[in-house]
């Protein structure tokens, strides 16, 4: 088999056979196959896409490249869950508390954020003494210990993935549907997932602009999970505006907390409960979305789901007084953002929010960036919400003032007024599980 | 300038500017611009094109990245002839004695060939004693005494285009039409041609497979060489069948020799005038392409072109006794190739015939492999003859009986024979012109 004819079949438009796919991944590992090669197929595919079968080759060619792990627990179903990144999308540190307490293990490898979108590590690193770094035996100790554990991603996982996102970022070709769905998936499967529940966001301040692009995408991954034998559902909401009303790290987890005890956001909530209905269902603890909803309706209101947060961080070695005193450290200093005149908020774009959050400290520009956990935008008033001239529309925390007269000046037009009242959208716009699929 | 961002705006199809073209390709030549992105870029090159503006930048680009010859020669007008490469195309041969025994000087840096085609280097090497390989200096020396030269390409000429070749041979990045063109015109750019005649050729034995596409490409030059001041004409001549009668390396000379005088096979004779009275028209030695043909007739029949190249052979220390005595190195064995039955012969494949010649030792497999001068293959009969059974179609000669048997067994069906006679086709389909081109 030689890589140049592999490419040429690639270009012109015909589909790689899993040998090839194989051959592909193994000798870019091994580095047997050079970038210059690998390049020139990933603009191909770029152009020509692939077939769903090779979707899923080449999945899990990118899941065997490397270490994979086997998280079973007995008489348990392993179900992950990952996000397509947004802005206040702090829903991990809700629905994982939750699904735990509900007897559904969350066994959780998570991110840093990067550019105007948030990771879970940084948020769970507002709390003072968690640790995010752990041993593989002990986070599995944990997780049958206590039914949860978040930790930061370790190890040769995926190490194909690694390398190959490295090269298209530097060579424009990231945004091809197979090659983001292969990537996300293959890190699910690698991670041991048996079933995944996947948050495809859609709108400004989502790597997909439109509902239409999100389903192309969230149908490529439902099937990628359905090739492989793995109970796959894909929900779709919009990000649009930022989820919740809390962008940071601190105030996340401080939004968190209000939601784990049913006093979240209205759309915070939604999204939280719809993932985590699915969750319940792929992991075999309800036969409907609407039965588990019960269930975890049930679990926020006789506070478990707050208590096993707490169990949580306390065994991760995170302060639990500081946790449920709400009392975690937030930038000294504060600005606000006025309504300029008297209208309903039609929008607050979560591009522009995301990105003010991350100039203000709350996120990296770069990998190498240092990151302010205290700082953020707190949205005091979300879409839909009727505003007088003069009411503070946001509230920006910063540990640098100088920052915050630049990003206030910024923030100038972000929010969108109109006469008349916004019609009620919902945020979850659709899901796909594989009954639906074609 | 970043690299990704260019790539980007190719690849959403829009036209990278003059100064971004020229940022790539110096960038290129310098490493800074790393062989994964270059890749990426030409593919998405092959399937989003280029505008003429952006190939001519692109030319010149390739052209000034390294040594520019200044070929010029006092009152005269240099120019020079590219042909895109075909089986049994010895027209240098006789194209440049023809020219330069009617004034216009031939100072050719040519190749060795590669694959099915042959190389007018290695076809000069047939003669006892002649140099390939000269200074810079004795060069132009030669030309402007004898007004002739031909020389193995030298020094540090388009390194920009050595790289990108050898970029795109191993990442099926080779045909693109405007990579294509700003390769073949950047080196007659770089080695200081005021005037261009370009041998596009169509048919099996060629790189473009069909009229239409020799045509797309000979555009495209021509449109460089305008838009860069250069006078530009493209011959666009069939290549289905080899071009004469011999395919090898002594052999090929020897029908120059005879086409010299005028007793070349007329598709060769065709072929030679048509090009020779573009060099005659743009080396101002004619003002039309009948005037400048009779020009050359005339050179033929008073023996001045014969006389030229014998005067050439001599000057590089070649054996002109040999060439005139017709005396080369024969390969020692023949085998023949009779006709299976009586009829028309209405094809003799041209791409079969390059690659058994090659076989049979005459070219190279590999830019390694070893040549035997000697080998070859004689068509006794062209399209349009009519044979009878058992007679004598093809002549092959090897050092190697081995390989005439392999070879003879492969060219069993490469005589296409007909009942009804060969409708005549002209071997110069067309030719294109500044004035003719949109």
């Amino acid at each position: 088999m030689r890589m140049v004819e592999l490419i040429q079949k690639k270009r012109d438009g015909q589909a790689l056979s899993p040998e090839e796919i194989r051959f592909i991944i193994r000798g870019y590992v091994e580095e047997s196959i050079p970038d210059y090669q690998m390049s020139a197929l990933t603009m191909a595919i770029f152009y020509k896409g692939m077939t769903p079968e090779e979707t899923a080759e080449l999945t899990m060619a990118m899941a065997q490249s490397g270490d994979q792990v086997e998280l079973s627990f007995p008489g348990k179903t392993f179900v992950d869950k990952h996000s397509s990144g947004g802005v206040g999308d702090k829903t991990t540190l809700i629905i994982g508390p939750m699904v735990a307490a509900c007897g559904v293990p969350v066994a959780k490898m998570s991110g840093r954020g990067l550019g105007h979108t948030g990771g879970t590590i940084d948020k769970l690193s507002a709390i003072p003494g968690f640790k995010v770094e752990m041993e593989q035996a002990a986070f599995l100790e944990q997780v049958n210990r206590i039914g949860i554990s978040v930790i930061s991603q370790t190890g040769n996982l995926v190490p194909a993935d690694k390398k190959l996102y490295a090269l298209r970022d530097v060579t424009a070709t990231v945004d091809s549907i197979p090659l983001i769905a292969s990537s996300i998936m293959s890190k699910k499967i690698a991670s041991g997932a048996k079933g995944i529940v996947l948050d495809v966001k859609f709108g400004s301040g989502a790597f997909m602009g439109s509902l239409e692009e999100a389903e192309i995408l969230a149908k490529t991954m439902v099937n990628i999970g359905h090739s492989l034998g793995r109970e796959t559902v894909a929900v779709l909401s919009n990000m649009d505006e930022p989820l919740g009303r809390a962008v940071g790290n601190s105030i996340e987890v401080l939004e968190a907390v209000d939601a784990l005890q049913g006093k979240g956001p209205k759309d915070l909530m939604e999204v939280s409960f719809e993932l985590a209905s699915w969750m319940l269902v792929l992991g075999k603890k309800a036969k409907t979305r609407d039965e588990a909803r019960k269930i975890l309706e049930e679990a926020v209101e006789q506070g478990r789901a707050m208590e096993k947060f707490l169990e949580f961080v306390a065994a991760q070695g995170g302060d639990t007084e500081a946790v449920s005193r709400k009392k975690l450290q937030i930038a000294p200093y504060k600005a606000e953002i006025q309504a300029e005149k008297d209208g309903y908020i039609h929008r607050i774009d979560a591009r522009t929010i995301g990105v003010c959050a991350m100039n203000l400290g709350a996120g990296r520009e770069t990998k190498e960036s240092a990151i302010d956990l205290g700082a953020g935008i707190y949205l005091q008033k979300k879409s839909g919400d009727y505003v007088r001239k003069g009411e503070t529309v946001l509230e920006l925390y910063t540990s640098d003032l100088k920052k915050a007269g630049l990003v206030a000046e910024s923030l100038k037009d972000v929010v969108f007024l109109k006469d008349a009242p916004l019609l009620n959208k919902p945020i979850v716009a659709k899901v796909l599980d594989q009954c639906c699929i074609n």
